[in-house]
Order: C-alpha cells, then sequence, then structure tokens
C-alpha cells in the first residue's frame, strides 16, 4: 500500500517558489524499517501494524533517534542561492550542487510575489511581518528586483563571451540565482531539518520547501510523521521554571491574575509563557467546536 | 572569576565507580564564547554579564545550538568496558583509547556494590528496580564476580605468558574490564549526552559520570548549565495529543477524572500524562514549603 | 544486469568467523547513481557506460568524495563484542544494536581457530606474527578458552535466575561475546571503512569481515569498487621526502646502493621506503609472468 | 616556546584579497597534544621531542588521524559569500555566521584585482587559466564590476528604506559581498580541508585564505604541519595500474618510450602519469642545484 504512494511520488516535480521544485529521487525504507531496526535491540522479531505504530511513537517520545536513522531519502532540488545557504547549514546529509566553475549559470532568479514585500518584523527579530510595504511601491519593487536580475545576467554574459573564466564571472550574479542539488539525509535529521524550518521563525522562502518535503513525507512514511508531528513539531516544552507557575493556571485559568512574585521568569519568558496557555486553551477550545 | 574555578579543576581527578575516573583535561572558551559566536550573527559586540545571561537562555530555549558548539572539553576518563560500549555510541566526538593489541590490560575490573545488585525493573525494561536481590545472596554474588574476574585476568596472562599475541590473549576479558581514553566534545553535543545519560533510562554505571561531569559544568559555565538544566534537563514536554487533555487539568486538578473519552492517548501515554501533572503538582507544593 | 546481481544478493547470509554472518539488508543506488550525483554538478545528463567508468575513476583519483556518499548500504551484522568495539569508532554510519539490557544475552562466543594462536608480532607492534605459539599447547589453550566462555555463560544464567537485573548480570560475560547490529553507511566512508580494515594492520578477526564486504561491493558496484582498489587500496604513496630518493631508483634499481646521504629518511621510514620500491619491482615482474 | 608565537599570532588579523581577513580567536593543544592523545593508546607517558617528531610523523604517515582531532581552532573570517559557499561544504566544522536576517548587509564586495581576470582554463574544467583576457579590456570589466556591486547595494538600501524586510531586500545583492563567520575545527578535519582547498584545482579566492592558515599552522603547530606537507600535501600517489608502469621508469628515465601497450592507463592517466614521473625528475634536479 505505502509502495503505491511510493511509485506515484517518486520523480515527480513538487514546484516550490516560482522556478524551483522538490522531486523525491530515491527512498530507503519506510516505516516498517524503523520498526525492524529498533527490534534488533529487543531480539524481536515484526508484530502487527498496531504494534508498530505503538513502537515508533515510543521511540520518537523518548528521544531514541537512532531507528529513524535507518531510513535514507535523496532529494533534487532547485533553490535560490540565498535558501540554499541557509539549508546547506545542516550538515548531516550528502549533497552534490551543480557547479557556476563547471558550467554557466541560467538566467532563472527568484522573483517575490508581491505579498511577500513585508515589513521588518519587530516581534521577530530576523524576520518579516506580515504587514505588506506600501501597496503603492510594491508594482515598483518587483520591477525593480527583475530589471536588477536582468542586467546582472547580461553583465555575466558579457564577461563570458569576453573570455572571463566562469568562476570570476559569476561573482556578481545576485543571491536569488537558482541552483540546483541532489541532497540525500536520514529520517532523523530529515525530522529535525524540518522542525527547524517549518518553523514561523525560518524565512518564508525555505519554508516553502520545508511544507513540500513534510507533505511528501506524510504520504510515504504516514506513520513516523504522524508522531513527528505529534511529539516534536506541535508539542510544547515547558521549562522547569515555567512549571512552577503552571500549578497556578491548573487551579486558575485566569492569566491575568498569574502572579511571578519571585521573579523565576523574565519578562519575555513570562510573555512566553502566557501565549503557551493561551495556545492550549484556545486549541481546546477548538477541538470541543468539532476539530 | 570562572577562571579561578577552571585552574582548581583542570586535571583534578573525580573518581567515579570503584576504580574509574573523570579529569578534565582542557576547555576551549566559557560561557562568554557562547555569547561571542551568537553575536557574530547579529553583528553586534559584547554586552552586559545581566544580557548575556539572558542571550545564552534565549538560545538554548529556542534550540539555536550551533554557538554552544564553540566551547570545546577535553577529558581523560577511565571506565568499564560496558559504559564504554554505550558512551562510544555517541559519535559526535573524538577519542583517543588505551589499546588491548599495543599494551597489556591491567588488572582492574568494575565490582558493583552491593546495593546495585537489584532486581530486574519490570517498569523500565531496561533497567535495574529499586529492590535489592535476596538479602542472602548478595554477599554470594560479589564473591563470585570477583573471583571469576580474578580468573579471567589469570587465564589472560597465562596465555601472554605462553606467548599468544596481546589482540587474542584478551578475547575472554570481561565487560567489566577497565579501559581509559581521551574524549573531546563540543559544549552542545556534551548536553545532548547528559540528557541522555542523566536520564533515569541510562543504566547507573554510566549516570554516575554523566553526573561528575554535570558537576563539573555547573562551576565552569554556570550559566549555560543553570539554562540547560532549565530548558532542556528539567523541562517537561507535551505532545500535541496531551495538549488537548491539559485544559481539563486547567480547570480540574483532580486527575482521576480526566477523562480521555476520545481515545487520544493510549493507555500508556495516558499514564504517562498523568505522571507529568501529578509531578507538576507536587514539585510547586515542594516550593512553597521552601524549596 | 548490477540488479540480478543484487537480488542474489541482498538477504544471503555470508559466514564470518565460527558464528558471525553479514546480510546486505539494503542497498539505495548502485554505479550510476554516482554517476547521476556527479553530473549535477557538471549540469550534464547521463552518458554511455564507457564513460560512466571513465567519470567514476577520475572521481575517485581526485578525492571527488561526495558523489560517492549518494550510495548507501545497510547490513545485518552478527560479530564478536572485541570487533564490535573497533568497528564502532567508524563514526559516519547509523547503527541498532542488540541489548544486553532488554534482551538475554545469547550462549554464543568466538572460539578462534588453531592456525589463529600466534605469537605477538615484532614488526607490528598492535597485532599478531606469522608464527604459531608452540603447537603442544594450542589444543589447551583451545579447551581452556571455551571451558572459560562456558563458565561465564553459566554464571550469568545463574545470576538471571537470581533476580540480578540483566544490565548488571551480564558484566562479566567476556568480550568475545557475539552481538549483532543493522549498519548504515555511505559508500565513501565504506570505502573509507574498507582501506583501514583490509589492511594488514587491522585485527585479523574484523579483516575477515572486511573481506567479506568487499566481496559483495566487488559483484554489486563492480565499477567502484575496481575504481577503489585500484586508487585507494593497492595504491602507493610517496612522501614528499622519499620523492628525492625515488630518482636514484629510476636511474639505479640496485637498492642497497641507494644512498640517504643527507639523512631525509629516518631509518624506519629508509626502510619503508626500500619495500615499497622493491614491492612495485616485484609487481611488474609477476605480470610479466602472466599476471 | 610555541606559546610565545602562538601568543603572537592569536587574535592578529592576516588580511585575505581585498576586504577580507583571518583571525586565529583561540587554539586547544598543539603539537604535544597529540603525542599525549596517542600515548593513552600506548600505555606511555611522554618522550623527548624528538621521539615526539618521530610519533606524529608515523601518525600521520598511517593515517592514523584520531589523535590529530585532539587539537581545535577556533578561526574569525571575513569572505566574499562565493568563497563562504564552497567552504561551508567542510561540514566537520562549527560555525557562526552574521545574518543578513538580524542585521543589515554591509557595503563590503570583493573585486578581482585585474591580473585575475584570466581566460577559463582549457586544461582544468573548472578554472582559470595563467592567461590574461585582452588587456584593453581589463580596466573596462573591473569598472563594470564594481559599478554593478555599487549598484545593488543602493537599491539594497533603498529597500530596507522602503521598509522591505531585510531578509528579502537582500535577494539581489551579488556573491561577492562579504559576509563573516567563527569557524572552529579540529587540525585532522583542518588539514584535509587544506589538502582540497590548497590544492591548484581549487578557486584561486578560496586559496588565498587556505594559504592564510596553513602559514599560520606553520608557526604554531610546527611538527605536525610539516608531517602534513611531507606525507599529505606533497606526496605523490601512483595507482596499480601506474606501479606496473613504473618500473619501466625504474630502468628507463626516458619517457617518451614508456609503453602502455596493455592499455592499462587510459590516454587521461597515461597523461597524468608521465606529468607524475616528469615532477620527481625536476624536482631531483631542483635539490641538487641546492633546494
Ligand atoms: C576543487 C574542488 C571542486 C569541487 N567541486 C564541487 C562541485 O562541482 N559540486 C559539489 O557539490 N561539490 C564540489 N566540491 C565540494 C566537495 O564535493 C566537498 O563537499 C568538499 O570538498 C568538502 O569535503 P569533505 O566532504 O571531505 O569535507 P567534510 O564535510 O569536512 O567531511 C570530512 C569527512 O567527514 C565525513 N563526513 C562529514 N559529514 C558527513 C556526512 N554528513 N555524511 C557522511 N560523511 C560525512 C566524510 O568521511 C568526509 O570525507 C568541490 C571541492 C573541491 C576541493
Ligand atoms: C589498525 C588500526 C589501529 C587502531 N588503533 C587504535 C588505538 O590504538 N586507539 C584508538 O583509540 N583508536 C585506534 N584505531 C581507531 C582509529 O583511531 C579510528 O577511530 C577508526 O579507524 C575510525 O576511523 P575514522 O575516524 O576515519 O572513521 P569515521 O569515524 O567514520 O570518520 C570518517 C571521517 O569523518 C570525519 N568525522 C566523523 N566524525 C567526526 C567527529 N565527531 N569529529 C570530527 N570529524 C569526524 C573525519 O574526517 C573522519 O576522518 C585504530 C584503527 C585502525 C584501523
Ligand atoms: C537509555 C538509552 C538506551 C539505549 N538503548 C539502545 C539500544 O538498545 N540499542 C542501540 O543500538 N542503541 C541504544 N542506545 C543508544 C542510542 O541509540 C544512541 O546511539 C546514543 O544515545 C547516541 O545518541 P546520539 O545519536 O544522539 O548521539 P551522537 O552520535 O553524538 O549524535 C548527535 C547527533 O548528531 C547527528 N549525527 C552524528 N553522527 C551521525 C551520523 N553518522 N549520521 C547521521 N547523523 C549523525 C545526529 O543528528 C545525532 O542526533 C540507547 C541510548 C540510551 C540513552
Ligand atoms: C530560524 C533560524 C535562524 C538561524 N540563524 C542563524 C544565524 O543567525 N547565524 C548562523 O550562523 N546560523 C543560523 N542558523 C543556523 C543554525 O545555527 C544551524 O546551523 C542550522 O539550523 C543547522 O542545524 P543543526 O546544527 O541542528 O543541523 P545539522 O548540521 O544537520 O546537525 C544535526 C546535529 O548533528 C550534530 N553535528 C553535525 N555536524 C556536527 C559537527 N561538525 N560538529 C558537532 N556536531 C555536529 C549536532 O548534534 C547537530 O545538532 C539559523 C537557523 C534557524 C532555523
Amino acid at each position: 500500500m505505502e509502495n503505491k504512494h511510493i511509485q506515484e511520488i517518486i520523480n515527480k516535480e513538487f514546484r516550490c517558489l516560482d522556478k524551483g521544485f522538490i522531486r523525491l529521487i530515491e527512498i530507503m525504507g519506510d516505516d516498517s524499517s524503523i520498526v525492524q531496526a529498533a527490534r534488533v535491540s529487543y531480539g524481536k522479531g515484526t508484530k502487527s501494524i498496531r504494534e508498530d505504530r505503538s513502537l515508533i511513537r515510543y521511540l520518537m517520545r523518548n528521544s531514541h533517534t537512532s531507528p529513524f536513522e535507518m531510513v535514507e531519502l535523496k532529494f533534487h532540488i532547485r533553490l535560490p542561492i540565498f535558501v540554499a545557504r541557509q539549508w546547506i547549514r545542516h550538515r548531516t546529509a550528502n549533497v552534490n550542487e551543480y557547479s557556476g566553475r563547471y558550467s554557466e549559470m541560467t538566467s532563472d532568479f527568484y522573483l517575490p510575489e508581491k505579498n511577500q514585500l513585508r515589513t521588518q518584523s519587530t516581534i521577530n527579530k530576523q524576520g518579516r511581518s506580515n504587514d505588506l510595504i506600501d501597496e503603492s511601491l510594491t508594482d515598483e519593487v518587483i520591477k525593480s528586483m527583475e530589471t536588477s536580475q536582468k542586467n546582472s545576467y547580461n553583465e555575466y554574459i558579457k564577461y563570458i563571451n569576453q573570455g572571463i573564466a566562469r568562476e570570476i564571472a559569476r561573482i556578481n550574479l545576485p543571491l536569488s540565482s537558482y541552483t540546483e542539488w541532489y541532497w540525500k539525509i536520514d529520517l532523523h535529521n530529515l525530522f529535525r531539518f524540518l522542525k527547524l524550518r517549518l518553523d514561523v521563525h525560518a524565512q518564508y522562502e525555505i519554508r516553502v520547501y520545508a511544507e513540500t518535503i513534510a507533505n511528501i513525507l506524510k504520504q510515504i512514511l504516514p506513520i513516523s510523521f504522524e508522531a513527528f508531528e505529534d511529539y516534536m513539531l506541535n508539542s510544547i516544552t515547558f521549562s522547569s521554571s515555567e512549571l512552577y507557575l503552571l500549578k497556578e493556571v491548573f487551579n486558575n485559568v485566569d492569566l491575568k491574575s498569574i502572579s511571578d512574585d519571585e521573579n523565576i521568569l523574565s519578562k519575555t519568558e513570562l510573555n512566553e509563557f502566557i501565549q503557551k496557555v493561551t495556545f492550549i486553551n484556545e486549541n481546546i477550545l477548538n477541538k470541543n467546536k468539532g476539530i
């Protein structure tokens, strides 16, 4: 059954951003390989699917990460260089990238959609906010970006035609240039990648790729992915300091009256704590409404 | 100030188990190195100690692990081989071990204390329980273990004297034989090691070493270690499924009445959930009692 | 064609030593995957088999190791613990080992063959020589080793029956006990493992496993393996100091007259140099004889 | 003694390219740490400096790489992004990079010197040749590159002023933009980095950095660095196929008459072989001339 899903997905190009894509080239193993490897430790053979699911969830819950390393995935990815620069920081992967020294660069550049022209976020010091910049400017900005990309490329081609070696000619190409690579990684480290790059703090453009990978995994490794979502992605951790305040919440849902008399938490942390508790409350309310 | 602590600790032999030890040989960096490296990202220089502490805690809380890799520690460790076998599984370290092929093995073996002769745990399938075995047996068992170790060593020496190469002569030495090594690791991966090996699921004998390292870190990297304790070691994570039940707890501390009608959690997980909530409740009571 | 070979080999148990084995469980990719990944860098598609072979050899010759990381292999291995201790030092692999904490240990131990009861080597300070020990002793030694293994196991079982937790009961089992694991690694790092563990300096018992893996690779990755043999395994490297002496050899094969007047090489290195040159001379003679 | 050298070098800014630098921030260990770690394996203490040198050379010669991992170095580096992209591919390091999401990018860009405006090499498919492009063009090209860099930066600042988030505003900055990072790595992996990046196949701009690091190492780790130069950097390896031809050379230095009748080597490899032999011959001649 899983095999069918895999066959449909293998080699399929999932578009990302304006000119990028992700293709799953090959996969070693599936949900059952994790169980198989874990059972070596227990000296026991395979069991029912129900028990397999329990075991996978148990492993994930208890950070028994080594069995998840027994599944390996290889992707072909096309992505802007500034995204590649963030991506490559994940060292537990194997990579072969297109070389601008061997081959001529293509004329493809990432051009953001207008609704991504957002202002600097004031909360998240790294990222963009939810607010668009002055709408009268967006057309102009996109136009200016596009022109700048075309000019850079024309210069690049001119340098090449003037006989300049490719490795020098390309140094003024923009970070928005598309590159591509083969990328191979095990499932444990891929989950770690997703945890970091699906996060709201990750740059939108890499998140688009992370979400595409998440969607692929959901289909071909349904049990592991569900466990990942439940215990890693959508879980909430309370620090030991927060645990002292949590009892008050247990007795008194009115967050305004939470007292941090003893200054256990810094102001920032107190805010984060309140956000978590609020999220939990709303989350459950949603569920009661039938979700 | 930190320097003073480091000078007192460097090269000091901290005894572990009956014949083992840990010595910190060298350390690169301290708490401030983490801040220094993180600030490269922000393009800013050093700040007040107060702000440094905030930053370290912020990095730890948000899994910004790379700055913690900027501190490196080198230890000299003497440990039984069965502990070494668990330890070496942490691959993100550099190791040089005593070689039983080059050199003769010593006659030191780990002999458990009587109070470690415990029965198999029924809860923790890997480990020992809190119950001692039949007390009338303990003397005999210890005696028998010791004799067996001596016999093995005598045979080893006999083989050596018969001219057998060391690498073969040693194959029947017991897993309780002591070995030693130099072990070098960065702080991020050391915290990961500690998280796994301070845990109640880790075997007692490796936990003794992990606790010794934890005590060293507490003194020479006080801010990072405190952050590690707060956000990693003593934190509690609720899975997304558990979050649905948590609201009930927010309104009703009586755990018995928690209903998992919708079967969100398996029986095991429901138990784990109740344990967490109970722990939080008791934890706070303790605090009120002055802790 | 390669596929056929793979089908015959997958899951087959290759016996190693007296009670061990290696089984290839799964492989991701084959010789062509290396080419495919390398061609991403060149921005070119597939070519003829002849050109593929050239490319693989070019990559190997020039230490372009990353494309070899694109092939991944997963093995199931049964091996004595003292071999496992050497093996696990290769950190660039994924491992799941049988747990003596979860499960009872088996009664299988490695017992060397008589012809492995060799004396300590005087040349290779780590290993055994080619000389057997006093032949009158071999029967006795084997017998004594076997008895010792049985006694250890009986004691282990006694401890278990006395209710002692498995993780303690096992501490006096010998290093010759068999364990098993799943082991997954990429081809580049597997070649590195083989380079080190096929070497004459590696302990005989791990070499047996390395040779078994080499035989598997020869069949399923024939082009890469041939390149590995040619450029890594059977190549000879001359240090820059040796290169100064090599010219004399170019003119004068009589090794005895090689002069190291300037003391470029230490005595040990001079010997190594002469060995290399002798080997090359003999090697070619062999070839002339038709090999 | 070594300490004095280290003190002079620590924190000193070594300029690289037009606006870059390398600073050694911290070092853990020195030549003697390698010996110290290796001696754990042999179960022996320290020896004379002479013996230390021999041991280090022995370790290097025999790929006993683990003791070299016991020395750790931390650098502060300023480098163009296209160099950083090659550099970061070395995964066995710890990195903290300046963030264009947190902070504004500087207006510094790498502008090649005129004598680096070379044509595409026809031998080395990746790199530049030794030939300058048409000299009448160089001024124009440099001018055009500089203008293009200024324009990109002005646009970047305009976007920032229009309120666009930094992480988007920067996407059209060129690959020649300077970035900086802290980079920490052990000596074994640093030697591997140098082996690859001092090589003539590496791009000139990263080679400049590699040479700067090499010069630093030569001063603070003189024995290890000498061993690295002798056995890794300046050594020559002959493949097993080449060894068959080497005997002919042993008897007949006239390279023109070397016959590869049996087609052991491809045409490319035969050329490489002849180059090696020629190099060795010339090398020795040089030595006779007093080098
Ligand atoms: C001249 C030159 C040209 C190049 N051209 C290209 C090109 O066209 N395209 C391209 O993509 N790259 C190219 N590269 C980069 C090259 O493929 C390597 O990625 C880079 O040199 C780093 O080398 P490394 O893997 O040995 O280093 P490190 O990443 O530091 O690794 C050192 C060793 O550690 C082990 N290791 C570390 N991490 C892992 C891991 N995650 N999985 C398995 N083993 C690991 C391996 O044994 C590895 O050999 C080029 C490099 C050079 C020098
Ligand atoms: C004949 C022989 C004798 C030996 N004797 C001894 C001995 O007496 N004592 C002893 O302790 N060991 C001994 N060893 C083990 C040896 O030191 C290595 O640990 C082992 O061979 C693994 O090699 P590796 O590091 O290349 O492999 P891997 O661990 O697979 O590493 C491959 C490469 O990846 C990179 N890498 C992987 N992990 C890390 C990391 N955490 N940090 C930095 N880089 C990393 C490095 O570039 C490394 O070269 C011996 C080995 C052999 C073959
Ligand atoms: C209580 C307990 C019980 C255990 N029981 C068993 C058992 O029954 N059987 C068993 O086999 N093991 C068992 N283990 C060992 C466990 O599976 C891990 O091997 C060990 O804890 C090391 O953890 P690690 O992988 O996080 O550490 P490290 O090896 O230090 O790795 C840290 C991180 O670095 C990355 N990494 C490092 N090297 C690689 C690599 N080569 N490839 C990919 N990613 C890499 C991964 O992201 C990894 O999470 C047990 C451990 C504990 C604590
Ligand atoms: C939102 C966000 C913002 C970021 N901002 C910045 C920034 O401003 N500046 C910046 O420099 N980076 C930044 N990063 C990158 C970040 O610091 C990490 O480099 C990146 O997320 C990769 O994570 P990793 O180390 O867990 O992954 P991997 O490299 O895949 O490592 C996984 C695990 O393997 C082990 N490991 C692998 N290689 C090694 C090694 N060589 N040595 C020791 N252990 C190793 C470690 O245990 C590690 O946790 C940011 C990342 C995110 C998600």
